[in-house]
């Protein structure tokens, strides 16, 4: 694998707020102007957003979809991956990068995040889930205050 | 499909403490004695003390297999799906069944705890994860105080 | 794993001749008399019909589902898995079978009968699709002249 | 979705002769020079052989592994997308392409050209199998005599 820049995934609900889309949009264009490719889902909401600050600074963007279909990505996505798996998917996502940035979101985005830890993938989260287990705080989701500290954090820790 | 029998997923890692071994078996052990069939991930830990206890009162037990050998699955599998497709197998475990009864786990479990929430199968938890986003607490997961509390209440909520 | 007996897939078209049906309906039968349990895609065609052959005597029949819907499984389906990974579940059909009857088909069972010579899996044909490479016949789909045959093939050849 | 550029996936053995690999090195040149993104399964053989040619002419290629690790994806790969899902991951192969070209190959092989041909993605073959149903030839596989007849019938047909 002759790549040398890293790939960090974007994950977060097909619908969001306009703030979670503002926050995906500054992570997305961060990621690029740090040279980092994106991979996200492919479709709308926080994907979406993340697509389009990506593209806007000239970087490179990965929508590994759940359908059959590749007229599904959305219009900033530049590498549609059609896996038809359904939400199965979400393995592939988050095992496709090298370091996670959680925005918000639903069990989807839960659900990456989860295969993300259990595969030792490192997830940053903005606005997005706390886990405890137990009655005990589950520390595993790497907190972040703002867009520019959640891609620092991730491409810190996108070293496998 | 002519089955009236119920399906129930039984969730949890695939290394067990003791108490979490003795909760599954008694899960499965309620499960069988009440018609149902159990569905699980057809390892170790807590699927394969739910398995024991369901094959103890005669039920039946489908183990939906990560990897490629049928032979990984543990010994009170009486129907083993081989899928290969890893760990995204737990979105199969949960959509199988009806139900699903959480005990303990860790990642894996969690993502197969989001992905019944995603798919608006309910999900009955005995000492395991609870979430919260953006500080606020999500009770999606259906607390039990014990194993018969959690299969009456998987039984009931077992409807589509 | 503690099942003794044999699993054996039936594969085919979704929609299938009269012919093919009978055929497969046969199988179905034979296959529940001679105590093995039958695995398919769960949908309608040869699937179904080997589903009502094995459920007329008594046999154990799993329906591997491609979509989201325990509905979609044919009437004489008792085990619906439901995987939710589109074709992808061609793999799986065959990988939790020790040996595969193919009845007719299309495309859908020619990848069916791949997965399976890829994975050492013995393949038995009745009526279906023969193989060359590079001008020179591959002979590794096994060919019945009829239901019994097949069955008695699959049965000698289901040893792992 | 805002790439204009064609995806053809090229597919064959991960072991391959000295004369498939030219095969494949070839196809991977002529489908860069054209403009054509290069989609395969990242491993080695054909598939390794194709992203040689590919990048030996700027154009980008996309390896879609069957594991858990980056890593394994062969040294000319741009895109590693990590599915873990085994050999389920032929589907996704050929549904990631607008048109696929196969070049010898064994039975992965055969599943990725029936997964292509359920999905109406047009085969070109060179040198690789050849099917018939029922002593009837089917001619869904379209021959090319050479690499770039395959790569110039490929990008006609990558129109969906």
């Amino acid at each position: 694998m002759i790549n040398k820049k890293k790939f960090v995934a974007v994950i977060g609900g097909s619908e969001c707020s306009k703030e979670e889309a503002k926050l995906a949009e500054t992570v997305g264009r961060e990621l690029a102007k740090q040279g980092a490719i994106l991979v996200c889902g492919g479709l709308g909401g926080v994907m979406e957003a993340a697509c389009k600050g990506a593209s806007a600074e000239g970087g490179t963007t990965i929508g590994i979809l759940p359908g059959d279909s590749r007229q599904a990505a959305n219009p900033h996505v530049q590498i549609p991956i059609v896996t038809g798996i359904g939400y199965a998917r979400n393995a592939v996502v988050v095992k496709s990068a090298q370091a996670v940035i959680a925005i918000g979101g639903s069990y989807g985005t839960l659900s990456e995040i989860s295969h993300a830890l259990q595969s030792d993938i490192p997830v940053i989260g903005l606005n997005t889930w706390s886990l405890s287990k137990n009655d005990q705080p589950d520390n595993s989701i790497i907190p972040a205050q703002n867009p520019t500290e959640a891609v620092d954090k991730a491409l810190n820790l996108a070293t496998r």
